[in-house]
């Protein structure tokens, strides 16, 4: 039994932006050289998420739709007085999705669905540096 | 310390349909005969999910209204024009819910609340053989 | 390679209420004296969640706002027959936002974003003893 941490950074341009990192978490699974455990994905700050969906253009933009009817960018929100930067949207949409997700893996990669991507949801309404924390635990 | 792999595997009947998959769980917990660690639980596919809830038809009535008053499975959704599947509103409702838990187990057993199932959310349109990855790390 | 498990154990007051858990968790943390891993967090029961958000009082009065507006507390749900508790938003809630969180730490602590906090949600309308089991797994 082993774990294995690596720091993953994606540079964003902001909200709303949904990136497939599929590709660069195989990558960092492949070079563990593990071959049967669970990967978690983590990724740092409070204005982005992480899920899985299957990464094509009309779907990203239902995403996006779903996101900006239920937490409108355009709405005032309290957390806007307290640091003027407008971005309440992005921490509540953030908040909702979540920042962690386990992925097993075994049989020589991660255990997704042929149609099941790994995305990192900038929400944030700037460009960031974003980091992305990748455990693998396993032998 | 070792982490043990297996694959459950439910036949499904399609949206809107939630099965509690805890004594699955619990069974296979019991089979890798460790005492202390936690449980990953993964679903493979970008239309099905997983949660917790008390599993009693009241509540699987109010899920299934929320669902549907959030993301109805009457609207058009772009991704239905990508592959004509009709499905969009499944990717969403996946998207939304996420496809990992994770569940600590020891004294015996999983660390559950008294009324906590483990529910797997299919929200496919069709009937679907839903593989779901239980990975157990500890000792 | 260990894993060590802990309960923590909060007194919350009922719905709505956000709890900033982040240095409990980071105390013990530092009690397991391990130095690379993951943390699972897991809240016991059916009407609790956990998420991660800036704690300041603007964001949390929003995040109040949403799920009162998502899922409002004075609507009559199904499961509020089964059990004639009046908590049928609580379970929905709960449900929605999940039980179950994996936070990576190194570099002497959990590798959190700054303004990123580990939040236990209680959704429940009456005063609980809320378990949340940490399990640390690392090195």
């Amino acid at each position: 039994m082993r774990v294995i941490q690596k720091k993953l950074e994606f540079a964003t341009r902001g909200s709303p932006q949904f990136i497939n990192i599929t590709d660069s978490l195989a990558k960092a699974l492949k070079e563990t050289g593990l071959k049967q455990g669970s990967m978690t994905v983590f990724v740092v700050g409070s204005t982005a998420g992480l899920t899985t969906f299957e990464f094509e253009p009309g779907l990203e933009k239902d995403i996006e739709e779903f996101y900006e009817k239920l937490i409108p960018s355009s709405k005032h929100y309290h957390h806007d007085e307290t640091w003027g930067d407008a971005n309440g949207y992005s921490h509540l949409r953030a908040a909702l999705t979540g920042p962690s997700l386990v992925i097993p893996f075994g049989e020589g990669g991660l255990l997704l669905g042929t149609w099941q991507q790994v995305v990192l949801a900038e929400f944030d309404n700037r460009p960031r540096k974003r980091q992305v924390i990748v455990q693998v635990t396993g032998e």
